[in-house]
């Protein structure tokens, strides 16, 4: 298992992290299997979208947000960010990905993202690479 | 990995796939472990669940362009698809299957389906069986 | 793959199933890999998420029947669970989680929760611990 760090900048936000998942593939030697992301957080998750337009990574933010307020009068935990809690459990916590070829396989548009819902914050992904 | 194509009619539908999968898992010859089934699209994605009554299929969808729907002020992405993205965030790009007897292992109601948000359009779907 | 038991007592809850995962990981003699669980279910599902505060697991419920209510004109399955169904599609029917050192490795405020939706029921989980 690999690990790496996050810096996120607002709230709510999506960061990509294709690029830090790539290397840890290219670097495990691994020729053909899987590779397993893994957000070790509860107010934070793993998500697969378009990485070429960023307007997406945006709107989904502004969707997410919208669907499960910040604010709700129903909400009992005291700190707060129940919201976010939620969140992460639509969201989820993991994405699956294939290795072929040493490398990451994704789709033409596809990217790994952080989503954070309780930021600013330090998030650590965890990266596992199975495979021959 | 193997891969098979999708031909969705509808701008939004659930269409099952497990038959093919299961197709693909006893094709593999592994006896005992995983399969796991990966939406390449990011206006798509991949749900298990009940593929008896067909109106379970048709209430998810109903439901889930109730929650997000195709048109928001606040959605800012030209193509004007932001619904079907964040509907793909929401349901997930991949599903995992456990594998018995060199079969695909499943609970009595479930399938594997398609989520097509964005349709219609012809849609690739990756599988990947991993045991001995 | 090994498998347990949840008793559910309400329509729709969070079961905490960390001990049971955690105790079959302990005991499949695996030193480092994965551990997937799965929910063959298609009115319940399974999610990560805080294992501290019980009120984070209350809000989430409280959520979730809010984002997708029990009774909706709209809905056509006769069964009347049709909610439930959604709500499995939306927080999912599995999750991923790491082996190390012979035990399941977890972010220090996650835990993993059966989701009801659909309860009261005795519900399975499957469990499947993949390494060396």
């Amino acid at each position: 298992m690999e690990q790496f760090s996050v810096r996120t900048t607002s709230r709510c936000e999506l960061v990509p992290v294709t690029a830090q998942v790539r290397s840890i593939v290219r670097n495990a030697g691994v020729e053909s299997g899987a590779c397993v992301v893994f957000c070790p957080h509860t107010t934070a998750g793993l998500t697969i979208n378009e990485n070429a337009d960023p307007d997406v990574a945006r709107d989904i933010v502004y969707m997410l947000q919208k669907l499960v307020p910040a604010d709700d009068p129903g909400y009992r935990h005291l700190e707060g960010n129940s919201a976010a809690h939620i969140l992460a459990s639509l969201v989820g916590s993991s994405v699956h990905l294939m290795v072929e070829n040493g490398g990451l396989k994704l789709g033409t548009w596809q990217g790994v993202f952080l989503v954070e819902f309780d930021g600013p914050r330090t998030r650590k992904v965890w990266v596992q690479v199975i495979g021959t």
